[in-house]
């Protein structure tokens, strides 16, 4: 992924509203995306332990929405992801979503497969990628897979594994005020700095361009953890069980319309806010 | 409040450990304080709907801790707080022991009446003022009543009160990770930088010496939320229902043996960790 992806990842901190009484922001924008240029969705389940009854879901929704071209890409086991039949549905998709379920399924049965690389080629041909729940956690080089919840940050309870890499840089955590993941944010973003951590809330997303900056789209809010400043950290083998101290994290909190350029690590103020206001 | 305090507050995130089998670390704290000088240990069970029970737990504990002197203030309402009785039993207290409950019970029933005022001669003379969740929340200027659990800060839903004014400049929190209280002590801070925001996990305490400094004391981490930073605030009554934006906070999770100044703001890490290292 050296080369600059010249498509759109939407990713999406679960639970987006689906509900036809409703805004339904996050999912129109994706059939905005799908419906250009005549292409297809194709919905990706892979994640799911019930993937029949979650593409069935999907299929009413975006149907509903108006999505013209709906595909089941089919893949639920690694031996899919390297047939044929996989990579032709994918070659004509606008847009790929990944539904949640277990992030740990997305990279362990498509990582490296030809499907894999057709998807890659896809983003980087300016089709756009979206992802919920554990789709969205997916989306990075790194991917956190287990941490506590409802307790503090210990350093020994992160599990951090290999992501799709669609967003080197960035650590996400999904569900993110609704399951009290502050601290396992922390905690990613403290292993190694240089990460950014975005905890994205439910029926919340980021719209991410070209790989280098975001709109946030949806009810939530994303959080932005920035360790640049972090002067202090305990994280150490040394000291698995203990309480991780950080001193001098960065945090931003972004709502509707707000910015993120992910290059500079700057939030910019929606626009329609009033007039454009950096940090 | 504008003398310097002699005392000590130790501030409990609630849950603190009482099981005769466990570290009981942080009223073991208590324990010393409260036979120091040979005087006694006022429980207050003010903001408790249950205060017979909750006194009886706390007597249990203390005196299986070794506490010489274990007294009842007695006072469950506004009437009672304005008797020498209960001001008399105060004046020979070397600790003070705030229960949980409702911390809006506290500084209704207690505020600026004769009670509070022999509580306020304490604090400035030296004895130690402890108080545990709804004890916690209440030391403070101004403290935390009400907000969102488990969804983002909407700023509607932050409700604020005048508290007791032990601490002045901060905003506590407790039971901090354990019920994802982040979003509303970062909106609490957001209504006013001036203030600290308090972050106190269960089973753990910051020993605050003077108003000045403070220790962390137990299990779990304290979160600091410094709004000096805070570029871009969204906060504003015209849009009460909006998801607050804030950009540029900083943050620093302690763990035991860290300490704090609020002074200056610095954190200082634990001396038993190496040697001394400021952010």
């Amino acid at each position: 992924m050296s080369r600059k992806p010249r498509g759109t990842l939407i990713i999406i901190g679960g639970h987006e509203d689906k509900d036809p009484r409703g805004e339904r922001e996050i999912l129109k924008e994706v059939t905005r995306r799908a419906n250009h240029g005549g292409k297809s969705l194709v919905i990706v389940a892979v994640a799911s332990q019930y993937p029949r009854e979650v593409i069935a879901e999907y299929h009413e929704v975006f149907e509903d929405l108006g999505v013209k071209r709906i595909v089941d890409l089919g893949v639920r086991s690694r031996d899919e992801a390297y047939q044929d039949e996989a990579v032709e549905k994918l070659r004509h998709a606008s847009v790929v979503f990944f539904t949640g379920g277990d992030q740990l399924r997305i990279s362990s049965q498509i990582g490296d497969s030809p499907t894999f690389r057709c998807l890659e080629e896809l983003y980087h041909n300016g089709a756009t990628i979206a992802g919920t729940s554990a789709g969205a956690a997916a989306m990075p080089d790194t991917m956190l897979i287990a941490g506590p919840r409802d307790s503090s940050n210990r350093i020994s309870a992160l599990g951090m594994a290999p992501g799709l890499g669609f967003l080197p840089g960035v650590v996400i955590d999904s569900h993110f005020a609704e399951r009290g993941r502050f601290g396992r944010l922390l905690g990613a973003v403290a292993q190694n700095p240089k990460n950014i951590g975005l905890g994205i809330d439910e029926d919340t997303a980021i719209v991410v361009e070209r790989g280098e900056r975001f709109t946030v789209l949806g009810s939530g809010a994303i959080y932005v953890v920035d360790g640049t400043g972090i002067g202090y950290s305990s994280l150490s083998e040394k000291n698995p069980e203990g309480v991780l101290s950080i001193f001098g994290a960065k945090l931003h909190v972004l709502g509707h319309g707000d910015r993120f350029d992910l290059l500079t690590r700057r939030p910019e103020v929606a626009v329609d806010d009033g007039e454009e206001q950096s940090e």
